[in-house]
């Protein structure tokens, strides 16, 4: 049965776009699938950006609180944070020795944070080994990738690949890529890729009030209230198409085009399909984040699970290297 | 009480030079101070020059069953292996996070290292962050250094202090280093510094015959046996006066101004002179060399002395930077 990795970011609570852009399809591939899942939350990453310790807690509090509260089956998955699996730290430093230097000088991503970020610092540097070290503790067979990470699973591979051949044993498994051809991307609250680093995202954990600014914040043109207007241009329209059903979006698409129907309107119908849609999702993620310590034990449960696993791996490579 | 902390390479045995290099002072600093000593294998940092675990294995048992042999108190020292506290990885990957790249790119080691050295690792440029979490770990106040580790110890202060700032908490000791001023240089069987790289050291812990054939590879010139020789620039009178009594140097100052006394006397009371002197810590050697449960029983209470403290001020870290 293949093993499939997927790491999350926890920078921050998931937006709807990472809600049907990844948590959701990714629940749904576990369900359909019978392959073995490891989740996992990449906290020990978030330290090469950010150093708020209270923020990353309580990032790393929402992200779980979002999984859970969208159903993920902690039963079939492993769901775990990093940082609670410091095997991967001892495994970093082996595996950094290695990697090439000029294979991390020569990342992409690496090059473009470089030039972008004022605080250009070693974990920067270092972070595909890092991810290297996610991947092969477990012995992962597939792992999920956008098309802006292939490089560094490509550079997993290279890493596991030279280990096996140096110790000349196959101890680290080689991970494959699965490519995510039809990457749907979610469009924003002004029609540009849904993001938290643009601002134009649509939270839909908010309580109603805020949500209801939040949604109110979607940039529409001047069309008069009176005036048809159309659908396919209007922000308001595609967001509501990426949860609606077809008869919804039927009904709306007709609003549109047939006139005295205005933006506010449409914000309106969008936010009782969220409250009503996602009523479950909701009050499950409040009851999450009100009560850390439910977390706290699902958690741990999965950290038990992976800490078996990674242990076995670790142990083979350290005594390969000659630390047992 | 100030905490001194040492790291030892586990790069071999230990010869001559190393023991009165490094073993016999440190040992007889720790009886004299009332200092708290630390004193590590450094084998992590082995990783990033050779690949062998047999190999490291046996040179780690090697340096512990030495520095044991040379009569360490490890009641008044913690004496352990770096590899067996994984705890000192994790804190790497903290402090990677706050090391600035450029500082490590600029290291004159790692530039040093990078010219001569095939195999570059991240292992190698990183190396100076290891070395730091190794010091801090421990909140060391002293760290011995030799002048051409002095960068790296301003680079854990740098590391600290950054770190210490950016969590506005003094979390972190700012360790000073104890630069050794009057580091004895010893000669080897060419005259040169004594090193395992120049193949002219001197192991005192060779069986009797194999030490015999060691020491007669000391250099010396064609001076026949009857002429009177100069005992200050012969490689055998120099190795002999690092371990003889005064009694004993005066007297084979006089055999070699006298003539009729030939290097091959001088070499077989060199031999003579080992045998008696360390006759006590070649005996124990060999006893911990056959007996390597007993040097890890050793090796494994300093490790868990120092677990206790390292995971003191890993907690506090954790917690501060949101990990807990």
């Amino acid at each position: 049965m293949a093993r499939v990795l997927t790491g999350i970011q926890s920078s921050g609570r998931p937006h709807l776009g990472n809600i049907l852009g990844a948590i959701v399809p990714a629940i749904e591939l576990i369900k359909q699938n019978k392959e073995e899942s490891y989740i996992f939350i990449a906290d020990l990453h978030s330290l090469t950006t950010s150093k708020d310790g209270e923020v990353r807690k309580q990032n790393t509090l929402a992200v779980a609180a979002a999984w859970l509260a969208f159903g993920l089956d902690i039963e079939q998955t492993t769901f775990y944070r990093q940082s609670r699996r410091p095997e991967v730290a001892e495994l970093t430093w082996y595996l950094n020795c290695f990697t090439p230097f000029p294979m991390l000088a020569n990342a992409h991503s690496f090059k473009d944070k470089s030039e972008k970020l004022s605080d250009v610092n070693a974990g920067l540097f270092t972070y595909p080994v890092l991810m290297a070290a996610d991947i092969l503790l477990y012995s992962a067979d597939l792992v999920p990738v956008g098309k802006d990470q292939m490089q560094h699973l490509e550079m997993t591979r290279d890493i596991a690949s030279t280990f096996n051949r140096i110790v000349e044993e196959e101890i680290l498994t080689i991970p494959e890529a699965r490519i995510d051809e039809v990457v749907k991307t979610i469009p924003g609250t002004d029609g540009q890729k849904m993001s938290k680093s643009y601002n134009n995202f649509i939270d839909i954990f908010l309580p109603e009030k805020a949500l209801k600014k939040n949604i109110n914040r979607i940039v529409t043109d001047s069309t008069a209230m009176e005036e048809p207007k159309d659908p396919d241009t209007c922000n308001v329209f595609k967001l509501y198409s990426l949860i609606a059903s077809e008869p919804q979006i039927k009904q709306m698409r007709a609003n549109y085009e047939g006139g005295n129907y205005g933006y506010g309107h449409a914000k309106k119908e969008f936010l009782e399909l969220i409250l009503e849609k996602y009523a479950e999702e909701r009050k499950a993620f409040d009851y999450y984040m009100n009560n850390p310590e439910e977390v706290e034990k699902k958690l741990a449960a999965g950290e038990a699970k992976a800490q078996a696993v990674g242990a076995e791996l670790l142990n083979k490579v350290r005594e390969k290297l000659g630390f047992r």
